[in-house]
């Protein structure tokens, strides 16, 4: 066998390149835990959820939450059933205060719920922070700094025991404060961050969690949160859970804490973070729907519980309606969610190829013979109808097929921007076509085929040649409008009434074909794209019962509408033959 | 202290709720292997990448990749230097025939890169594989059978046996062709992957692993790659891991064998699952740039290169335009990539807390005084332009925050699709407001603002009122604009010429006002809300070097886009006061 010259000849390569990765980066150091246990564990039971969507969720947005984004938020991680909210950082801003005050004054909050909030170690916000608290059932109150060696080198330039006293000394303003509050330090409930712990030395973390504590005075029946944050994540996930077991093992009178983690996900692990960070002790786990958060985003707290779900485990999370989580998720952090996101993407219960949908269909016929509530159906890890998803997604996005490439090519390529239902249309044309000839098309074929249909339509009857609009003396407001066109070749002159050049010629040509034509919806736009600065027009008519489209291309932005007008009608009367 | 009253009353859940887990799902089986020894390894160099982009990517994309999209998105692949890339399934489609031959003859592939072909058990389909491939340097024959307890009792209704036969059957059968085919067995190289890996009994997949090596007789020359896809992530990423030493421990040979990892991400951990399985003893990942891929996707190769890169280790995969990489992704497979996706994303560079904000400045400060290569900063597990992003990023969405919440409100809650310059104009005007009140202004505001800025335009001199064109004899083509304005409250006949009514309208303007300004774009669509059907219409004019737009609204389409013109006529003669 012979070598192909051409392959020879190596493929240009990206010049510049990366820059040495030993030199400029550091392998995380390894944990010293050979007798580590997580690793032949299993999560057996729900953590204690708590979102952090209105707080660390929010910071990360570029347009953080006003009041209804907030609320209509917060009203879904109720029915959700999170047991415990960050509702944000009330002393750091009005807006987080009024946000705090509206959930403990009207926000409905049942008594097994705990508001969250997150305070800095500083004694003005302190104050505060109690204020918006007043009235709140068992809130916690979350204090936390940062305790990083890259932090306290670079940040703060304090050492070990500065850092620690921070910590301490906050711990003892809010003991003292909540005590001073109505209710009494019992009414509260208290957490400490060590910030940026996965940047800590552990023997650090540990001699300030336990000082903390130490202050903090937990019992079993009040409880002090420790929560170790992956601020940054930094390592492969196994070592977060060295750290944890670590902790968990080494932290004083474990049995009066609760073990919280809050994991990113810079490394695009935070999901397994968390799942092995439970396996080694910990209680809690804070995140947020669909991982918004800071950076790379906050662990997701809807893809680990439905994680425990399809190992049987209970979650603890009501996540049935996911599309209706989906859509505030989409209404108050305006982000989307990609296509392939676990449990929740567009296309996550969809199968393409030919021997994945048949496995499915018989999978889910074993499944009705078998009559046990047993799921068992090849690449369906979950019954999509669980969390209110439905099996006919697979088929309609597969019979759909192309809609969105199609509209890709189209604006990227030619700058068109058909609208939503046009795209569909004329899908269904390029699909006829590629099943015909049994392959895609090519970008240039698709935009002639388009202008083909919906522009130039040789053989058709009709087409736009003028126009003039007058006032009509009679009725104000009115107009006349007078235009030429052809018809089978021989010009003809029509008339027609309306309040602007559109509805005045979709009068005249109506009456001109004897036909009831109406618009529909209308969308217009310059032409990116050409020697000329074209506008196109996309007239979406209505006629029978049924929509169809008609596009125009002209200098003139009128005429380009009425030349759309012309299209469409030529559509209806070659389809239905009412005026042939 | 009291507990509000309104705080009994618990919050409407969701009614529905979720199916008993326990009944419905299992736990996914641990692996007995408490002698594992993963987790106290690390990845200390590159694995064996494999870019299955062009096959598994490509398989579950709605509207499959043509030759254009196929032949960008190799490009990029030779060019990050991936070793080995599966092109396609060239028995099973012409499109992917074609292709292959493309690769072959004109892919300009480098003598140390190996073309992949996955093919499926069948006679007819490995001819034709053979004749795919034909003058391709030591390409990898990649062939591959269902093995699922499931799949052989739902789908292919076979024992053990008759499934091992499969395998055996298509292995001689290869084999057999590959010798006759030009250059004798030696110049192939062979890969089976026991499909649905995880889904296999592991002394099920080892035996017929095993049966298949014995056929092929690898050596350490041409070894045999074994790959074992997490076709469906079933698990937590440890028992992956397990799974992938317990194999690596038990197949004959081990060093005759390329052990290979296909993980998919159903949990969200297929990274994580990918990591523990390299230091499990893994030589080699299939995976796809960004993770498409089946449902949730394959693993994401950059995720995992950029991880080892940051640990440190040379990832042997050139990632250094990210933005170039990000292009081609969304070209070829016409999908777009999320905010928050590690390395990647549009925000994962970008802080918008002050507290991060001010320890990232002292961090990069500390790193010039150092002037040491070492990175670190917090909040950045990375160096931006390692990848060919900037810090200016960080500035950047940070000062444009609310472009896109504000153009999603009037998109959302008013049927305006304003045009992307017009959103950055108007995003500034609301920061304004933002900035002196504090708070962020609701929706209804928003609009108000938009309507009064644009379209009502309180105390502006200009306002327009009619308009009637009609040809000019003298030049064919040409029309004569005739618009009556008021200006100031005094009605004022305006008259020009042009190609239609909006440059007819423009050039009467112009003359009247003594200015210069021209069309840069325009766009037009119906408004759904609203009483009426009126057209809202936006103008971008040009005026001594700068943009300013317009917005016009009116039943009449042409009446909307002069409205547009005299809104930023308006707008251009308050600032300048030119002819004021």
């Amino acid at each position: 066998m012979t070598v192909h010259a051409k392959q020879e000849k190596p493929a240009a390569r990206i010049q510049k390149g990366m820059p040495s990765a030993p030199q400029k980066y550091q392998p995380y150091p390894q944990i010293d835990l050979s007798d580590r246990t997580w690793p032949s564990r299993r999560i057996e039971k729900a953590p204690i959820w708590c979102s952090v969507d209105l707080r660390d969720g929010n910071q990360a947005l570029v347009d953080p939450m006003g009041h209804d984004r907030k609320e209509r938020m917060f009203k879904l991680l109720l029915d959700m059933g999170f047991p415990e909210i960050e509702i944000g950082f009330p002393s750091a801003s009005q807006t987080d205060f009024d946000f705090a005050r509206w959930c403990v004054e009207q926000g409905n909050v049942p008594s097994d719920v705990s508001l969250q909030v997150l305070v800095q170690c500083r004694p003005e916000l302190i104050t505060r922070t109690f204020e918006a608290l007043e009235g709140a059932h068992r809130p916690i109150v979350h204090f936390y700094n940062s305790t990083s060696e890259l932090q306290r080198r670079v940040v703060f330039q304090k050492d070990v025991r500065g850092i620690k006293e921070i910590a301490t000394d906050a711990a003892k303003m809010i003991m003292d404060m909540a005590s001073k509050a109505g209710g009494g330090a019992d009414s509260y409930r208290f957490q400490y961050s060590p910030e940026s712990f996965t940047g800590t030395e552990l023997e650090v973390a540990l001699e300030i969690c336990n000082a903390v504590a130490e202050i903090v005075k937990p019992t079993a029946d009040n409880k002090l949160i420790i929560n170790l944050p992956s601020t940054v994540e930094m390592s492969t996930p196994n070592i977060y859970a060295d750290q944890i077991e670590w902790m968990c093992r080494n932290l004083d009178n474990r049995e009066n804490l609760i073990i919280s983690l809050h994991p990113h996900n810079d490394r695009g692990t935070g999901i397994a973070a968390t799942e092995l960070g439970l396996m080694a002790g910990a209680d809690r786990v804070e995140g947020t729907l669909f991982g918004n958060g800071e950076r790379t985003g906050n662990v997701d707290v809807v893809t680990l519980a439905l994680n425990m779900f399809t190992q049987g485990v209970d979650p603890e999370l009501d996540c049935s309606d996911i599309e209706r989580m989906k859509a505030v998720y989409e209404y108050s952090n305006q982000m989307t969610i990609a296509e392939r996101h676990p449990y929740v993407g567009e296309l996550v219960y969809t199968a393409f190829s030919g021997s994945h949908q048949d496995a499915i269909n018989k999978g889910m016929k074993a499944i009705k013979v078998a009559n046990k509530p047993l799921w068992e159906v090849p690449y369906l890890p979950i019954d999509p109808k669980d969390v209110g998803r439905t099996y006919e997604a697979i088929i309609r996005i597969n019979s759909q097929s192309g809609k969105g490439g199609i509209a890709y090519i189209l604006q990227e390529d030619y700058g068109l921007n058909l609208p939503k239902k046009l795209q569909v249309e004329f899908r269904e044309d390029i699909q006829r076509i590629t099943d015909e000839e049994g392959k895609e098309l090519p970008s240039r074929r698709i935009y002639d085929r388009f202008m083909e249909r919906y522009v130039g339509q040789p053989g058709s009857r009709l087409s736009f040649v003028d126009h003039h609009t007058y006032a009509d003396g009679s009725v104000k407001g009115r107009r006349i409008v007078a235009a030429e066109i052809t018809d089978g070749g021989e010009t003809k002159r029509i008339e027609g009434k309306g309040t602007g050049p559109v509805d005045g010629f979709v009068d005249a040509l109506n009456k001109y074909l004897g036909i009831e034509m109406t618009v529909a919806d209308y969308s217009e736009h310059s032409m990116q794209h050409g020697s000329n600065a074209a506008a196109i027009c996309y007239m979406e008519m209505e006629h029978g019962g049924r929509t169809i489209f008609g596009v125009g291309v002209n200098q003139n932005i009128v005429a380009a509408s009425l030349e759309a007008i012309v299209s469409a009608a030529n559509r209806i009367i070659d389809r239905s033959g009412d005026a042939g």
